[in-house]
């Protein structure tokens, strides 16, 4: 069994619209809250450091698959793995739940880069082993 | 060959995040105006009206690909084409460019929905002709 | 002397812009959020019911001062108090911190309203008893 | 008398809130949204260059009176005139209006800085020649 990050997050006034249910670009969001949460967790930053140089992960796919709608107020809990731990990329899977109910269920792939000097020009590198071995526990296994 | 919607939007200091470009998360607002944008120009609204009763669009999946960044005051253009034209659903499909040069393409599919009196509670519907004849000039041909 | 509510959040990626700092219009998004957990600490929530009639609270006005700016994963206190309890209105006085050090000052000044029955039109009313009292401990003295 | 700069944008989807109105923290996007275009009216841009250094305008207060509100798809006019010229800071002042009908009015200070190198540390400056007289003829008058 693989290990999984859990976090929770309200639906706050702003992340409604006008049918009254939380917008479907917040769910993106609350992904990207989970998986810098999960990081942090781990002793690490999603704008970090390697050996003195900038270290991030520049998103290069996003999906969602809705099942259900919350809305003002509901809790939401982002169930974070690591789907696919590829050479220089990872693949975090995201499941979403409000009161044990599934409402969505998300992947965001993040390609792992040093930075220049200005933090402004990414080049991807192969993930070091510091940060492999701290994903490792979480890759889900068929 | 099948039609084309097309629209712009500048890429605002609010669209922006730490490093420099825009995030992630604000291509699905993009794709989303494109969109409604879209059904706005074929004389309808994602909040419309079938025969007096409120009819809608809740959101069941997205995806973005990205393939490269833009940063503040880029002019994005959004190219609109209907991917599948299904019984209940449409699969709108996105191709966003800066400068001539593909940046993401992404997939939006909604589900076509009446409401109760409220405008609260979803019911899906098979799409109404008068729609789907609008629609149909966008449908991608394989 | 006035009691105060105080709760946190983190910056997250999405609230930073190209300055690498949090976008100035999430502070008032902060405030908000700071606002609706207060009245939840309260019992009460900004889309509550009074007697079975539908009660929130429409913003009339919202003010910022920046003193300093704060980033990525920093955490932000905000301290809210009543600086005014009216008759019908309540300005809610906010304090942002990062460290002990003030990042803010705002104001948010709100209308008690009842909602027609499809929660859409909003009337303003003398704020109930009920709902003034548990406020008014929050009250600033001068 | 004083000129006037006039954009528009389109309230959409996810500008709106469960109250089916337009997010009052969404209508500060919408004033610095003007103000950028404002400076690009103007030949300039909010992130610009001065004799090779970067040149910003971090905020330093912002707020907004609320009259009447919008809802998803109305057309928002908001008009930017310079209500102060100071030595260092300028003071936008807007004025929002749906239909010829007032929907509020707002005010934004920034302050003309230099940057470091790195662009992250801000540092004041008198606002030079060439950027006061391209601003001058917006200063309203008493």
């Amino acid at each position: 069994m693989s290990e999984v990050f859990q976090t929770e997050r309200i639906v706050e006034f702003h992340h409604t619209d006008a049918a009254r249910i939380m917008h479907f670009a917040t769910y993106f969001l609350f992904m990207e809250e989970a998986e810098h949460a999960f990081l942090r967790h781990l002793g690490m930053s999603v704008m970090g450091l390697y050996e003195g140089t900038k270290l991030s992960w520049p998103r290069v796919s996003a999906k969602c698959d809705y099942t259900d709608s919350v809305g003002f107020e509901d809790v939401v809990t982002i169930n974070v793995r690591v789907g696919r731990l590829g050479s220089k990329s990872v693949t975090y899977s995201h499941r979403l739940f409000h009161d044990s109910r599934p409402i969505a269920e998300g992947e965001i792939t993040v390609v792992c880069c040093l930075y220049d000097d200005r933090g402004d020009v990414p080049r991807s590198i192969v993930i070091p082993d510091t940060i492999r071995e701290r994903l490792q526990p979480y890759v889900t296994k068929s």
